[in-house]
């Protein structure tokens, strides 16, 4: 079954079109998280990258039962370096036991011989002095589109090697978006140019139930172009980041959805990982270590809440 | 000294505008290097990763005494997971412990909350449970434009905080570069667009010699645009991928050169570091150990390629 067909019957079975961001920030993460691990590795990277480890094995447990997919974002993970990089590792491995759909958002970006190495290592295999290495890899990556078609292509067939997807930035979520992203190509705003590029990538690689493999990232901060942006690329998949730290309301992007209720996955990665902050929740979740139970209520709320604007948009399927 | 200072500086001691590329392919690696890895570590990425590093140091002892700066593909180290990012982290190391210039070609960007840990991860400190890292950062850092402002700002910052510098993806040295580059933005190709607005930042962080800590990629391989992208952006320095191995010319790329021989460093990766593997280097270096042998000698050529073509130019200092 396609990678995409695979997240569908995820979001299906749990009726929840949201994939929560897991991008854990030292300053956020609770003290007796990083005194245990400040005991065990002292005052170093290790201990720093072992405390994001932590934070997210209490939100992976709770929270898997409720949401199809998990985004990791790999700068959180990438700053401390080696041990970093195992925090990232362990994480996702951890989501995959737990049957979550993995998004491994990195926007990488390179010329062809070296976009090979990123899609080896992030979503195929890499050679070992020996054959092959076996680790377990994301289902889909985040890339960038700047360098054009021979920067996207070793991404694309990677995919279709190993059954993996992407999510190609077509609209970002900031506020600068629009500088670089429309200037004006055949016509039209580049940003429109990269995804009837998109859609005419996502044909070949189409799953059973109408989306294919080849994804877009649509910022959900803009309304009007998210609506534009379905028109374009009627096949694919939006990965919409922007929901409530970012700003975007859920009445707003429900254009993104088709008549299914289904084409899209909501992020919201602060709004929800560090909820247990915010006075929203503090009064029911005084005790910094019930972090994963404030998300989990901090995702139930925000799926109340998309359910709610598909139900006005006529887009709620009627199991949900 | 401003980092764009030192940089010129080494490129002065060394009469060489060369930025090898430590982009090692474990395929490519000879078996020698591989086969004292697998012993230590078996058949595993740490091997692998270990394998890329000892290929680098003996490179990297070789090549230090003639080039100024190196420049680190990270996908060739990120796709070994936490072994490769140690081997990244090893070279990095090692290459400043040689006095050597270190360009972290990582392509990073996103939003500006994420911008932050890559450049406080590449670039600057990242926090520590009390306190901050002191790693050996890279002292520039590679970036990608597309997502506007409020994603090249936190990098912006952290070069004058840290003293770094950046080079600005302008025009990549791909085939498909145009594609994307050339749309149409206040009348003008994007990337010169981009080039503007890098142009614009370089202003305010200008070192003595009359180049900014901001810098520009701009592709070897198109050498109408590298022209006009010099006279667009006359305090960026350039760096310029694309001699060699993607067919770039000496000739094309000396426009990007200032009258002193200055503003601009050309980056050969494969063609030097597995310059040991072509039939011109074959005969005089038959053992696949004298690799290091070999790129050094592909270097001097570029280098007499390089200087003979300024010279032609006009542009070659006297004293190179």
């Amino acid at each position: 079954m396609l990678i995409t067909d695979l997240l569908i019957r995820a979001i299906e079975e749990k009726s929840c079109p949201i994939v929560v961001g897991l991008d854990p920030v030292l300053e956020r993460i609770p003290d007796s998280i990083k005194q245990t691990a400040e005991n065990k590795y002292g005052n170093t990277l290790q201990a720093a990258a072992e405390s994001l480890y932590q934070f997210n094995f209490n939100l992976l447990n709770t929270l898997h039962s409720v949401i199809p997919a998990v985004k990791l974002q790999i700068a959180c993970y990438e700053m401390y370096g080696q041990w970093g990089m195992n925090a990232f590792q362990q994480t996702l491995e951890l989501a995959k036991s737990l049957n979550l759909i993995v998004i491994n958002d990195s926007k990488r970006s390179d010329i062809g011989s070296t976009a090979i190495f990123y899609a080896n290592g992030h979503l195929g295999k890499v050679p070992l002095i020996k054959g092959e290495d076996t680790r377990l890899k994301a289902d889909f990556l985040t890339i960038n589109p700047l360098l054009g078609s021979d920067s996207l292509n070793p991404f694309i067939q990677e995919c279709q090697r190993s059954n993996k997807g992407l999510f190609i930035l077509a609209r970002t979520s900031n506020a600068s978006a629009a500088e670089y992203q429309e200037a004006i190509i055949d016509g039209q705003p580049l940003y429109k140019k990269i995804a009837a590029d998109i859609q005419k990538l996502a044909c070949d690689q189409m799953g059973e139930r109408g989306y294919s493999s080849i994804g877009a990232v649509v910022g959900a901060t803009w309304p009007r172009e998210i609506e534009q942006l379905r028109e374009i690329m009627p096949d694919v998949f939006f990965l919409m980041p922007g929901y409530g730290a970012q700003g975007a309301s859920a009445d707003q992007l429900t254009t993104g959805f088709d008549q299914k209720g289904l084409g899209a996955l909501v992020n919201s990665s602060r709004g929800v990982i560090f909820a247990y902050q915010s006075p929203e929740f503090q009064e029911k979740f005084p005790n910094p270590m019930e972090y994963a139970g404030a998300a989990l209520e901090a995702v139930l709320m925000m799926r109340d809440d998309l359910l709610r604007s598909l139900r006005q948009a006529g887009k709620l399927p009627d199991n949900w």
